[in-house]
């Protein structure tokens, strides 16, 4: 039973010395009673006239972005708060909740988002900055590449850009997490192992297009989209009415490469409906394209989902965005649950994040004496956009306005008592925002900072932090992999406290691949910086290009 | 199977609908494999020439007062750093995590320890300062009492004042927990149930003696030590020579009144071994008289553990301090493992957190530009000494030292050099710490941020946060409670994320017992403090006596 052994990769502590003959008569009455488990969880499970192939699988990696045990408990709260509701109605990802995991890299006890998602994609500790490569700058073998090698189809859903360390650490191998360009190319098969993905959703175009082009940001001259999708090597979704035309994914042509934005996603406070899909439309889309196509092969799919910009919220020390991110998180969490109870071939779905991000605290000392007991999530109701949002507001607005009453005016009553609702900015406030019109990212701080005050919500930083973060198993209800997930032991269960690259190794050992014989494909691989003054000029600042 | 149901006290998720024909047969077919486990833990269990009564429990309840998830994080660090430990060497807790708990009380989203610990000794939430009392201020049964009632013998083990807020919610019925001269009073057996407490160790001599005795502090001139003792009516220890002739717990007389210190014991880091017992010291003592005194009975016993004192090094923001509390209660806690393995009676310990306390972050940003992404656990290492020890040692040679130059180079040279391991300190901090030689509540925090500033450690309040916190647990190998332990689903289990009363909750189904018998019971409990004056001379601030 998971309660009396030692946690996966970790030795037995004394209080578990027992002898080996009372072990292995234990163990095998325990594999008599998973059986019966397992026998009458098939006959839960109901019956389909579609039969899959008896070890098809399907695997779902979740990234919370930046995401902390408190963004949890704000999102939540905020929740009951702004939808009326009793204080036991959680978050769907609540009641999935099983275990947590430990977030360092190689190189720094505070890990970078590009270490944590090679912790996952490898099932290996790099150094901040690598994406898909080992601390000696050796690509290394993913999940992604195993299973499509072995006959998956693979997917990436994220909202920020494409060539971002997470999806960018499943789908290429870079020495640093900034060659944004040469990840491109290797998402779309430029490199040893040819195409591995073969349906992309998310923001990002800016680095399939060249500088000459609006919205491109190549530092060549190659128009990554035209050269892919003029000979129908990939098709192609580059907007909302595009997207639409997918019918839910029922009308998907593989492999797909959907580049919804220039660069993120914007935030789900600040978005549009009726121009970007919400993160629970693209889940929906990419489940429905790949079990589509899936339908008749013995080998499923495998699907990277990431909510990115959690990781961007903390950044900005915004908690009016950060609600917003987790509920749209939480939203398509609940589409990967309704896809695990509809589909009969077995599918498991694991979430988690590479670290928090901002240092949030779900309370905030706003007097010198003792404080009271308070927090106030419900002023995050009020504010209606971003501080990135606002900021561009503002920022543009003294562009065509110089005058300083009009623009103090703007300032007090359109943004600060419409978009953010507050009716009692101080005079220090205005003084703040107008000596910041012409640094943008103080600016935003600023303004956020102005809402975290008033819900009482602190936060230590604008970089990441060390915290354990949570991890949460969803999984059919028949088949072997839920023996699995809810074991702390053996080296391949999630319950309980776990280093990240366990997690890459659970998912290895539920594929049953094995990732050094990816490593061994990948050595010509291209993952070099083309010069120094390339690695110079790019800061550890410009890990995040929305500061 | 836990991972398909939705957890304890909430409506079932549309995803989880079924049939209910298919879930009758699950459930028969479930109940055959749990009894196959159970035979089978049986046989794993061992054997032992003394068998217990069948139904015999043990019931360990622990709690980690103001202990969010970054202190678990910062604590494994610095123990990995200190002892030289590979990554994966983690706490003892860490193997037991199960899942976490909301905080909140019914009178905020931040509640204080008052209201977190009714919550689990009553099953109910109530207000801000309530001791064992619902929210219309009526005597709510606790778990501890119920458990007397059967048979069962209690006990409370603690860091602080045993009439602090956690011990006093499960022993005792208050309308506010400043009521300490009355708490003391109900614990020794003055209200309508009786005693119900049959061993207490701890410290809070203070409200068990008059005023006019030193060390004392009751506003009435009763002195409870020599009433109760004098008689034998208790047998006492008061210092660790009387404590070390208990000899481990084998030459115990019950009920025993242990009380070690005027207020609270001192943090682990200040602490002197030959003054004062450990927390694992008073546990051992605990454990081994209270089975030995219920060898012979078909009861067991109720034990409430306490690492009070995390939660003042919280208060304090001093990270020093709190590693080490942490790193003391997980000594504690193995010696409850160990119990557990070497016990014949079916024993079930679960640890939780009434709260975090202080919005501690394992990082923190240091300028204005964006931060590195580093956290220095490893300066804690140097300083020997909590905040709380060094400004009562910086006060204590002030008070005969009054040469500035002498005071500036005790400053510098004996408190940041030789104490805290610093030696880079700026004239502002030296001017800092003069300054504030007459404010020691001041003097605390300069000090302490001197550490948490170079750790990098973050902190955003001295008072409560509303982080959901960790649940762990350990169970014997064998009988009925572990299956009850490790589910989410049906009111009993503690998997997955819960409210603090289903907690409380979970105790009173595994004991088998009604608190609301017990409530019946204490109608006639006097609770109201003595008159308005008392409730108006008790601000929130002295929640903490320590502050």
């Amino acid at each position: 039973m998971f309660d009396t052994k030692p946690l996966l990769g970790e030795e037995a502590p004394s209080v578990y010395n027992t002898t080996h003959r009372r072990k292995t008569v234990y163990a095998v009455l325990k594999a008599v009673a998973v059986a019966i488990l397992v026998v009458s969880a098939l006959v839960y499970s109901g019956s389909s006239s579609h039969k899959p192939a008896p070890n098809k699988k399907n695997i779902i990696f979740m990234v919370t972005d930046g995401m902390g045990p408190a963004s949890l408990s704000l999102a939540r709260s905020f929740k009951q708060f702004r939808d009326d509701l009793p204080i036991n109605d959680i978050l769907a990802l609540d009641r999935h909740l099983i275990g947590s995991s430990r977030t360092r890299s190689s190189s720094s006890l505070v890990t970078d988002s590009a270490a944590g998602a090679t912790a996952f994609s490898c099932g290996l500790k790099s150094y901040n900055g690598a994406i898909g490569v080992d601390p000696s700058k050796n690509p290394c073998g993913t999940i992604l590449e195993a299973l499509k090698l072995q006959g998956y189809l693979t997917g990436l859903v994220v909202t920020t850009r494409i060539t971002d360390a997470t999806p960018a650490a499943f789908s290429s191998h870079v020495d640093y997490r900034f060659q944004e360009d040469l990840i491109a190319e290797q998402q779309l098969g430029e490199y040893p192992l040819g195409r591995m993905v073969d349906l992309i959703i998310g923001g990002g175009r800016c680095h399939f297009l060249p500088a000459s082009v609006d919205g491109g940001c190549r530092a060549d001259s190659r128009n990554l989209i035209k050269e892919y999708t003029e000979n129908d090597i990939w098709s192609y979704v580059g907007n909302r009415q595009q997207f639409d035309e997918l019918d839910g994914g029922k009308n998907v042509t593989l492999p797909l490469l959907g580049l919804l934005a220039t660069s993120d996603i914007p935030y789900d406070i600040d978005r549009n409906p009726k121009q970007y899909p919400s993160l629970a439309e693209q889940v929906k889309v990419a489940l429905t394209a790949l079990s589509k196509a899936t339908e008749d092969s013995d080998k499923g799919f495998f699907l990277l989902i990431e909510g990115s910009r959690i990781d961007h919220a903390g950044h900005h020390n915004d908690p009016s965005a950060q609600v917003r991110e987790v509920l749209a998180y939480d939203e398509a969490y609940k589409e990967v649950l309704k896809f695990i109870e509809d589909s009969d071939v077995e599918t498991v779905a694991v979430s988690t994040s590479d670290h928090e991000t901002g240092g949030l605290v779900t309370s905030r000392q706003v007097s010198p004496s003792y404080p009271d007991y308070i927090w106030y999530p419900e002023v995050l109701l009020n504010c209606s956009h971003s501080g990135e949002f606002l900021t561009s507001k503002i920022v543009s607005f003294t562009r065509s306005n110089s005058d300083a009453k009009v623009v103090e005016d703007f300032i007090t009553k359109e943004i600060f008592q419409n978009d953010m609702g507050i009716q009692d900015a101080t005079a220090q406030e205005v003084k703040d925002v107008k000596e910041n019109l012409s640094t943008p990212g103080q600016l935003l701080y600023v303004l956020n900072n102005m809402i975290s005050l008033r819900s009482q919500t602190g936060w230590t930083t604008h970089g990441h932090s060390a915290v354990d973060v949570n991890i949460y198993g969803a999984v059919s209800n028949f088949g072997s992999i839920k023996t699995q997930l809810y074991q702390s032991a053996e080296n391949v269960g999630l319950l309980g406290n776990h280093e990240n690259i366990e997690i890459g190794k659970f998912m290895e050992s539920v594929a049953g691949v094995d990732l050094s014989k990816i490593t061994e494909l990948l050595k010509d691989t291209k993952h070099h910086p083309s010069s120094v003054d390339e690695i110079n000029a790019n800061s550890f600042d410009q890990y995040h290009q929305t500061q």
